[in-house]
């Protein structure tokens, strides 16, 4: 790949163009040969897989189990909760056939019209249905319950627009379903999900979140409340990077799923599902990279740190070799991952854009005078800078340097956060702030008439009712009605 | 759960039957309201995790990366390699529309009839076509290959008759598709992963197996050779437990994929494909388990050990509980895995007759004369033996315990196996012993027709040409004619 082939659109002439750009350039994912339908390609993959590992471990610490439900869902099932059927039938693949058999006018393969199934197969959009019917036969009396089960899959949404990694037709995800015996232990469950959102978001994706509660009319089909955990972007927009909600006895009285209380009283189990997404590789991208590629977070990158010889011949490169071997194996020691890129078909120049692009925290760079002197010269991809350093004590100073570079990371995006989330009180002071690409803080009197007005006339929509800051009470910008407390207005992925 | 309701119909009586019963009652897995479609439990997809974490570093290990392909395939893109339409096309689910709608005289919704797909898409059976014309867009030059991916994914094949595990319609496997410059590295691929298969199967599973390559008729639809990896279960039949394939040049062909040599010549890619499902856990179940229930193999046990309490009344528990506390860290600080199960709604016989159904390798049972004499009662359930041991030094004799389990477990079916294989040279002696559930080494002219006869006349097939061992020429024992070395015959799953 030349060096300009490596080049991105800027975010300042076009932030859309600027994520494609980003996306396919640093090898992360590309558009499949199947509509809206996209390739995860090695190195995005690994994104996900260390995003994977991290959640399946916080997953199992607050006392989840895995499991596998079938990839289709009977047309029935989809029909029995009223709000969920709503909210998914326009976008199901739906699977009618069971068999190709030969064209007999040709040389390829027909549909065999005469496998046709007797009930149509929905390509799960999410798993509820599914699983509720399951639970059924699992639970007869409290002793079965809590059911704390999780489950990583793919699920097919059919979006008409679609965003790689953002919004695809199939999508890669984990759908926690949990049963419970009381209402209080299952919102219990809902917040402590939320929470690990959260967590993995600011921890993990060095990503500030927004923990808040949806409006009625952004709740998920079939959700008594619907919590989720909102990111700013560097565009200034939201994305929702998770959600968790409390289903109350809906899916259980759909799927008639009772259990025997310790009276001996039947009573409908409590529900929650939660579950984020490949869409969060997407967040990741677009929360921290900048115009010369991919920023990662030292916790979630492939690897942490990469190394380039800078020699000529072979000679000179055997002496580097041996001095990386030995510091390969103490940052390993560490639990630091790296890469030694030794290849000789391309040049140092050539590695070093390449390596920015693709995000890796920490480069180092050694040559014949680094090793007369003991040296390495060591670049920050956050911040873009160079400094030597002497190879004695590397290995302390990289791992402190990986967690400087973390907590860096994060303090640039909370930083960015603040200063573009701003307090309004009028509608028209709202309709020309929200054009700058903020957070507004504002009152709404809690009606979803307002609130379609205000998306109507400023694309703006109600990100969440924050759980934690300013509770005071006021006024609806908007109507003069009355307002809890303020709400997060933003335009939105 | 009634101690009743645990018993398995015993082997010797119906071992088709015992194998359900333990499936089901070790909460592996169950049917579910889609025709032909599991769901895996939490304690059968523990089993799993435990595997794909083992094979996931060795696939690593040998240098390869994961990726994620789409679900759907084109329809058109399975008529492209003519073998492989022909081998899948009878199993296929088909998704015809993208959307339902209400139904205009009912409390349904039906499928849009609007919403039809210009090109019906295929649910993947397996991922070779897709692939392969994404790798069109990745290979350009010598440069670019090795192409070593691998992808966790589920997977379609409509079929008709199903059991657990077994044979699902919708099942979970790994697929790895790698792009070579060369003949010869292709087939070293092949051979490296068929040898990865191997391993894991003998030292994670403790199941002996017999590589070899599938004779013409048992090939998989698309590929120049098949080898595979063949176990004994219990009954003498023969599971076939992972596949790997040399494609020459086949798929490279069908979707164009070429290569500028270093000379600058464009050649096609050569491609090998490699496999192993779900179906790995029904091996392990009639590979080792017994009568009483799961026998599981300490290397892929959930748990490896589970400590009961015996006691009266709350200060005695506290005492044991307080004994088993260091234990347990003790334990884990060895890494092995430890479950303390001091519910108190169970009693200690029904929680024994528990976890020997689910197989663990090692029970603790520790009550009042344990905490007097500084001891525990070890029972093993490989062998159903029990013993009291010293506390002291406990931690290292378990771990010992548990090598010596793994060991035992594989002797065991290494010793069925050698019992059951017989050689053997007339086909009337082969009608007659085909009947006692054994492996057949028997020579074979090399003919379809040979090999379908057999077929027709004893359910039994070739189930490789064995890459080790005698290689001594013969005599077809159906024809006379020349053979170039015996084969293993048997029925199988």
């Amino acid at each position: 790949m030349a060096k300009e082939l490596k080049e991105l659109t800027p975010r300042s002439k076009d932030y859309s163009q600027w994520y494609l750009d980003l996306v396919m350039k640093a090898d992360l994912a590309e558009n499949s040969a199947v509509r809206g339908c996209m390739v995860i390609k090695p190195y995005g993959y690994a994104i996900w897989e260390k995003m994977q590992r991290q959640l399946d471990d916080m997953f199992k610490e607050t006392g989840h189990v895995n499991a596998y439900f079938p990839l289709f869902i009977p047309k029935s099932f989809l029909s029995k909760e009223a709000d969920h059927v709503e909210g998914f039938a326009k976008e199901c693949a739906v699977v009618t056939h069971y068999r190709l058999k030969n064209d007999p006018d040709g040389k390829g393969v027909i549909v065999d019209p005469e496998a046709k199934l007797e009930e149509e197969l929905i390509v799960r959009p999410t798993s509820e249905t599914i699983i509720w019917n399951t639970y059924r036969n699992w639970i007869q009396s409290y002793r079965d319950l809590p059911i704390l089960v999780n489950q990583w899959a793919n699920v097919v949404r059919w979006e008409m627009r679609t965003r790689l990694f953002l919004r695809t037709a199939e999508f890669l995800w984990q759908e926690g379903h949990t049963a419970h015996a009381t209402r209080e232990e299952a919102e219990a469950e809902t917040i402590q999900m939320l929470n690990v959102y959260a967590q993995f978001a600011e921890e993990y994706m060095a990503m500030p979140v927004i923990k808040g509660v949806k409006s009625a009319s952004e709740r998920f089909a079939g959700a008594v409340d619907t919590y989720t955990i909102e990111a700013m972007m560097q565009d200034g927009k939201a994305l929702q990077s998770g959600t968790s909600h409390f289903l109350g006895q809906n899916f259980a009285k759909a799927f008639d799923v009772r259990f025997a209380d310790k009276e001996g009283k039947m009573e409908h189990v409590w529900a929650t599902s939660w579950g984020v997404s490949t869409r969060l590789i997407g967040a990741l991208i677009m929360a921290h990279s900048d115009d010369n590629g991919l920023v990662l977070p030292p916790k979630l990158a492939p690897f942490q740190v990469v190394i380039v010889p800078i020699y000529k011949g072979d000679e000179q490169l055997a002496l580097i070799n041996e001095k990386v071997d030995g510091l390969v194996k103490s940052l390993k020691a560490l639990g630091i991952s790296v890469k030694y890129d030794n290849a000789d078909n391309k040049k140092p120049g050539w590695k070093f854009s390449e390596y920015e692009l693709k995000g890796v925290p920490v480069r180092l760079a050694m040559g014949a005078r680094d090793m007369e002197n003991n040296t390495v010269e060591v670049a920050r991809r956050d911040t873009l800078t160079k400094e030597t350093v002497s190879c004695d004590g590397l290995d302390i100073y990289i791992k402190n340097l990986l967690d400087e570079i973390q907590a860096n990371i994060y303090k640039k995006a909370f930083d960015l956060r603040a200063a573009q989330t701003i307090t309004v009180d009028s509608y028209d002071e709202f309709k020309e702030k929200i054009e700058e690409g903020v957070f507004i803080l504002a009152h709404w009197d809690g009606t979803a008439e307002t609130e379609e007005k205000v998306k109507a006339e400023t694309k703006a929509t109600i990100r969440c009712i924050p759980l934690e800051g300013d509770k005071t009470p006021g006024k609806c910008m908007v109507t003069g009605k009355p307002s809890a407390q303020r709400v997060v207005f933003a335009r939105a992925y």
